[in-house]
């Protein structure tokens, strides 16, 4: 079997360059005599390795020096609760724009220590869009306020920072952190899971002020859920994820050598028009979502019927297309195009449609 | 430069066949077009990784019905608050014996939450034993006693299962697990990271009595932190760390292929045995650990002078031997050798300490 055009919403689809280069150094390390999952995170081979990885991801999205950058097991989930032990004290006010499943699921961890007010919510419209919020919307005292920036299972994003009164800014950009350049100085802490544009599983990025590290450190709160601890051992009070640090900074080598995140971007958002513009021009695909809060990362589509949806699943299979089918909570159909999936991908995808529309069915 | 002889106390050298497996399968996973890596963690293919993984885990440790298997992140460290965040309510009595830096680091995290008491200790031998442990020693109430099975640092172990006073027995057997046989039976819950014998860092497996999954299920307590969510979601409430748990797949093959873990304890007692054996007979190295509490996964040894140790550490990189140096906190020597250790890595071993000792210094 080939390899396939995966359009997974994550784990995604990786450049075959990156995953080359681990597979030829896999029983062997240059220099090292073993593999990077032998490796011991207590030598020089691997403090390398991360301090390599966490440069190259400062170079990239020009994250300013009085920001710390922390590699964190857990996931974007973990992030839900840490954040709001680490930004808030118990019963502290906290502010939650409501933009989907995920951002639901943040305030939801929040609600267990801080008193989280969702300030405005898009659910009215089945979260086809990205609500406006205005700098009196934030509740007085509120220790920041909570956003998901691209909202991987309703293809939207904020296109601009949203105002925040001044509290404190925090942001979900899981599933755009490198595909798209965010301005990183306009948050207080952005965090993502690894399993989009930075590899395998397993591993969050949190890039955050260096002010917000120790303001709060509920010593209530387990060690592995702080960010002192953190940040003061280099994210290695433990063992760190090894391997997906590495494949991280795999990842992170290839969009310099692509040409940055700007670079990345111009072309995520063409491989997104083609699919748009296909869609909008199309009689049978609609896709529900403001225009102008649409993903550039993940582009939800529909057929008129269940039938269809199972008929195009089946005939996208034998082409060697997989994963489009849309998330459990909506239905559907998406392609989620990071930037591990090629321009020729997007391209079979359109031509996939296109032949279902035009009754060429295989 | 060819591979070499990695003693590390985990990560870890894992067998040459497993690696290569990986390596074979890195671009494409046999029948599935992708690199595990970029396989959604919610398709039939990855969930039948998953649950091979479980389900030969289950055999090898001969796991009863009534137990659960689950796949956790943030290794060992995190299921220290785990431990003391679903078996205890706030205030609640918990039993620790401290037999080591990580014993120490499992209570300090049950503090946070419990009343967490250290009913032994052997600090006084700079934990160079194993202290046993009477019924009486129980405090009444206490809703655990938690142990550490095999002392990394340290070079100990328990070679029996202790008394317990009819309460809950809860052990961290993060660096002999599947290295030697684990009554589990004896255990309601055991944890243990995975970069010893399971594969690559950033994964934990918990064993546990399903009895106390939900029993207590403290909603204050962060999502990622319970047992029940993981547990009704088959480990993956939240995208599972899938490449770790694949490695660990391979590495439960490879131990099934090699016998089982009766088979795999023999060889680590085996090649201990030579370790121990040279040591207790040389008039150069010295193991300070009681005989009969002595580790089958880590041998430490010490020379006489700090300029000694400088010395063999060098002698031995020429040879293709690293990270035979003692954990920061007790200096000396140690050698980790878990079951991806081949004896010829401890022949060569013991034969750089015996030239040593014998003045055939490289």
């Amino acid at each position: 079997m080939d390899r396939v055009y995966n359009f997974s919403a994550g784990p995604s689809m990786m450049p075959l360059e990156v995953l080359e280069e681990a597979q030829r150094d896999m029983l062997n390390y240059p220099g090292a005599g073993c593999s990077v999952m032998e490796m011991s995170h207590r030598t020089p081979a691997f403090e390398s390795i991360l301090n390599q990885a966490q440069e190259n991801l400062r170079k990239l999205m020009n994250i300013p020096d009085d920001y710390a950058v922390l590699f964190m097991q857990g996931g974007a989930t973990m992030q839900f609760s840490m954040v709001a032990c680490n930004l808030a004290n118990e019963g502290d006010i906290t502010n939650y724009a409501i933009t989907g499943n995920f951002a639901k699921k943040a305030m939801e961890e929040a609600i267990r220590r801080t008193e989280a007010i969702a300030i405005t919510s898009s659910k009215d419209a089945n979260f086809t869009y990205i609500p406006e919020i205005t700098d009196d919307m934030i509740t007085p005292g509120a220790k920041y306020l909570h956003i998901t920036g691209n909202n991987t299972i309703f293809g939207t994003r904020y296109t601009k920072t949203p105002n925040h009164a001044g509290t404190r800014l925090v942001a979900d950009w899981s599933s755009a952190i490198l595909g798209q350049d965010i301005p990183v100085a306009d948050y207080d802490l952005i965090y993502a899971g690894a399993q989009k544009n930075m590899g395998p599983s397993g591993m969050a990025i949190v890039i955050l002020k260096k002010e917000i590290i120790g303001e709060i450190d509920d010593q209530k709160v387990p060690v592995m859920l702080r960010y002192k601890p953190a940040f003061d051992n280099n994210s290695m009070y433990n063992t760190p994820p090894t391997f997906s640090i590495y494949m991280a900074g795999l990842m992170f080598k290839w969009a310099i050598k692509m040409g940055g995140v700007k670079e990345l971007e111009k072309i995520n958002t063409m491989k997104a028009n083609m699919l748009y513009d296909y869609i909008d021009n199309s009689k049978m695909f609609t896709n529900p979502v403001n225009p102008k809060d649409r993903s550039i990362m993940n582009v939800t589509f529909t057929l008129p019927s269940e039938d269809d949806t199972k008929a195009l699943l089946e005939m996208a299979k034998k082409r060697g297309i997989i994963n489009i089918k849309g998330h459990r909570l909506v239905g559907g159909l998406r392609a989620s195009i990071y930037n591990g999936m090629p321009i020729e991908g997007v391209k079979k995808l359109i031509e996939l449609m296109d032949d279902f529309e035009n009754g060429k069915r295989d």
